[in-house]
């Protein structure tokens, strides 16, 4: 193993707590019963950690599904809340990154910046950050609005409150604090900023009431496959996740290669260099110890859901019931993205299946609900290692069909693997969420001015 | 020991992280370098768990007090937020309540409810939520406002801040989960509940994606002493701390049982027992081996804050700037309570010094900020005995000169005399912050309706 080989990062997802599925509480190994119980996580981000991942990494949304009576009954609808989560972990834990959702659109940047920067102090600089904006009604409903915002309103919410983050971690310069007991003084007054943004979004004056991250800020990490989501992970994003991987197989190494560039070729014009930024291409493997136990378990996976709440995941999906068409048909409209105000990169990943092929509806529910590749271990880490080579990815980030053995699978099984190949870590090298992913400390936005002050 | 002698119960109060006072940081015990690293706090929960207090109990507020330039300079003005420490302390302790200040000024229900819910399935029921309604304008400007809303609409917004919260906490009844993997139900829908509420404060549809906490609520903390504070903590707090302690000496036991009575007596027309609500006075202990070294030592503690800082403290809590005026004459003017819309307790406390004493500001400024009891472990025992035995408290929340040593002392010394004289228990005998406390824990909202339907 040559010690210059480029390596690969890995996140650890956790989309719904039992695993990626909407189902996976039902596979016979998911500790279905445990999903608010702290030793089930903890378990988790420690095997996670065994396995070097760069981060363990926690969804969420702000609502109970009971849009169709499917969500309620069949699907795992509970979940903790992401800070209080991760900040336990962090206490359990000593390398691993810790990153979670966190919505723009139903919170204050105030108390974002705050608890990510405790969180980074916490944890010693291993927090991290998923942009999101939220997608439906009913979470706008829990926070005092009728409908979801406008995407572009959204988008530019988040743009907005991204950067007010950044100057409230920015209030602190890193050397502000004194502690110097003797003169009384706790703090420089000088080294400390005070933002005083004002717009139609957001009025905060700062400055914040905890110290510089230490990691200057938290990972910044964002999903969309959209094109204000491309364009916002180009200007700000440091991790992106989630491309080629939501639906179906895995798609082409062009097909991600194609996003890779399309992505990367976009930050120059941000004065960005394409290492300011790790592409984490989504995967979901199904691991046996043969290639047909691989394919027997997948299908046992895609078993796991009820073709009511199948459906009903599509019909959500679509932002229409589609309940009552025949399901042995093809669906009878053509779904529109042109003002679309839920997910767009779900509903475009449905209409590229639709365009390549002619599924009915019930082939469809099932695409749609179908997202793993099956393979030997020696496979999964195959196609890791196509795409890690041909440039369509700097890593990715795992999914897992239950949890917490489909993680073990993967740490016992693929890691080992991918490290005889020279592709990924046999240990950690450094302290923070950074240091694994081989991204710089950012300075804080007064750093220049303060040095030609003092000059 | 008779095993029916009543035992207090005592909180560990940390107000700024390196302990009671403005200038606690400076104590030449203190860790002030520590007080963004995890294991400072660590060890502090861990010797309060050692000392068997009911609950480690954290202040917060959501500002830098930058009014004056000496609280930049010199006051601790950083501190980790309540959620992100209270979760990682709750991973490191096994039995100890894990409380926090939380404003219901500056915050939504639904991830207030979704954050304590959460804290108190990770920590197995331990999570106590100390409500409050925050007390500045530069808290009004990091959220959107440009001045602090006024005291009664505070209030207001807290009752149902509160009401929503508990609603919320309701959602799902507490068998409502079913982890039917056979059958494929996940939970029962006719036990979720959506709460549909709507008022000029809030809209928040519900329901909550958190399971019903193990506790039910979280304990419900209040502190205020203002009348409107009284009434909230009579109709639904279950801990009430702060009366007769957060000025000058400890106030006499008839002070203390005065209080005790008149918020106690409010209980019953809301239809509440007197054993419902606990009331903890503050109590700040300065130890010494004998009565004299205590005094030294409470001398040091006060002699920590520089006369500027002081003086500007003292502005803060008058609500103007009174540094021009002569240091050794009285202040030139009346306070005045009616339409102050900070702290009233504060200021109500000022008003009962100056009416007992004619202070010049110079020595209202240090009595201010001079809180603590000296003695012996004896001495400081037997005020707490007295206190409890006279039905002026039913336990005390404790503060600290400066941490972990101040803490340690207590631990190490008070602790075991109160345990000498039966009046503290040796060891933990139940689960939960409620168990601790003696508090019973609350039906759903919705149990006596679901009673009625099953008949």
């Amino acid at each position: 193993m040559s010690k210059k080989q480029r390596q690969m990062a890995l996140g650890a997802m956790m989309y719904f707590p039992a695993g990626e599925h909407i189902s996976s509480w039902r596979h016979p190994e998911s500790d279905a019963a445990g999903l608010m119980d702290f030793n089930y996580y903890k378990h988790i981000a420690q095997t996670a950690e065994r396995g070097k991942f760069d981060m363990f990494f926690y969804a969420d949304e702000l609502y109970v599904w009971d849009r169709f009576e499917s969500g309620v009954a069949q699907s795992n609808s509970i979940r903790p809340e992401p800070f209080t989560l991760l900040s336990a972990l962090a206490a359990v834990t000593s390398r691993i990154g810790l990153a979670a959702t966190v919505s723009t659109t139903y919170n204050e940047p105030y108390h974002i910046a705050r608890k990510l920067a405790t969180l980074d102090h916490l944890s010693g600089g291993r927090a991290g950050w998923n942009i999101v904006t939220s997608q439906t009604d009913e979470e706008a409903r829990n926070f005092g609005l009728e409908q979801h915002p406008q995407h572009k309103d959204r988008y530019g919410r988040a743009r907005e409150f991204v950067d007010v983050t950044q100057g409230l971690w920015d209030s602190w310069d890193d050397d502000a604090l004194l502690f110097d007991k003797a003169r009384g003084n706790f703090a420089d007054p000088s080294k400390l900023h005070t933002l005083h943004h004002k717009s139609a979004n957001f009025a905060v004056r700062g400055p914040l009431n905890v110290s510089r991250p230490p990691q200057g800020y938290p990972v910044l990490i964002q999903a969309g496959a959209s094109e204000a989501g491309k364009e916002l992970a180009a200007a700000s994003a440091e991790v992106v996740f989630a491309p080629g991987s939501a639906f179906g197989p895995f798609g082409t190494v062009e097909d991600g290669k194609a996003l890779y560039d399309d992505i990367k070729d976009r930050m120059a014009k941000y004065g960005r260099s394409r290492d300011d930024l790790k592409i984490l291409p989504g995967v979901l493997p199904i691991i046996g110890r043969t290639e047909e136990e691989a394919k027997e378990r997948l299908d046992a996976v895609n078993e796991l859901t009820p073709e009511r709440l199948g459906l009903d995941l599509l019909s959500h999906y679509l932002g229409r019931d589609i309940s009552n068409y025949p399901l042995d048909e093809p669906l009878p409209y053509v779904p529109q993205l042109e003002g679309f105000n839920q997910s767009k990169s779900n509903l475009t990943r449905i209409l590229q299946l639709l365009e390549r092929e002619a599924l009915t509806i019930r082939q469809l529910y099932k695409r749609v609900n179908s997202r793993g590749i099956a393979g030997t271990p020696t496979q999964i880490a195959d196609q890791l290692e196509a795409w890690f080579l041909a440039g369509a990815a700097d890593g990715f980030n795992v999914m897992f069909p239950h949890l917490p053995g489909g993680l073990d699978d993967f740490v016992d099984l693929v890691v080992p693997e991918l490290q005889r190949r020279g592709l990924y870590r046999l240990d950690y090298t450094g302290a923070t969420l950074r240091d694994h992913l081989g991204l710089k400390r950012p300075e804080s936005r007064y750093a220049n001015v303060q040095s030609q002050t003092k000059r």
